[in-house]
């Protein structure tokens, strides 16, 4: 089951420049940043209500976000929805029809397991499906 | 106060292809589909947690919809925040130094007066921000 937005990711040339205008934005603070090596980015996280906006930095040039900043001046990147089963929600949407970039869970930033669907199969819009890692079996 | 994510609108050249497709998506259905002529565009809710998304298209050439499709193919148009005072939000922010689209309130949809800051000053993204209209006082 899909329980809500979990972040929205916007891609940023710099987070040292962008933050603060968020920050302001928002009237709130970032309460963490976390490089995720495997995927190649620097991100900054804002709560917002139950949600929270995700700034991402490519650190790498063959980071995703690296190469949607080559088509795009920065902007909305991707919404995450978090679940309360993430293998049950991919066999769900997989029976549905949907494509899914990665078949099963990987991991992700903010202690969260997470797959992507492909925009080819949702109008255009890339939607993470995410969970919380469970403390007591990591 | 910025308090929440109201909703994420999503553009797309057909509500009536497009809806049924989020909807299996999220296991939820429309609980709403409003006209708003002012701003030439039709749209549907779906409700997720406390925010919604927002199916956008455009029912004339001039709507701001269209100009988007144009250039787009369809994806993330604008982000919504509910704020607890617009009034004050939007001098806020005009004294922080953003652009104001709409220096004071119009009528949105979904019974909400809204106002919308430029993009030029929120790094690439389209920024509503929104108050519940009252309905002692209307």
């Amino acid at each position: 089951m899909i329980k809500r937005i979990e972040h929205l990711g916007i891609a940023v040339e710099s987070i040292e420049e962008s933050l603060p205008i968020f920050e302001t934005l928002f009237s709130a603070s970032c309460y963490k940043q976390e490089v995720v090596e495997s995927e190649g980015v620097r991100t900054a996280f804002i709560q917002i209500g139950e949600s929270k906006i995700e700034l991402l930095e490519a650190i790498s040039l063959d980071s995703p976000i690296a190469k949607y900043l080559e088509k795009n001046r920065g902007g909305f990147h991707h919404i995450a929805f978090e679940v309360d089963n993430l293998e049950d929600e991919l066999d769900r949407l997989r029976n549905e029809g949907f494509t899914l970039i990665h078949q099963s869970p990987k991991d992700g930033a903010d202690n969260k397991r997470i797959a992507f669907l492909h925009p080819k199969s949702t109008k255009g819009i890339l939607i993470e499906l995410c969970q919380e890692k469970k403390s007591d079996t990591d």
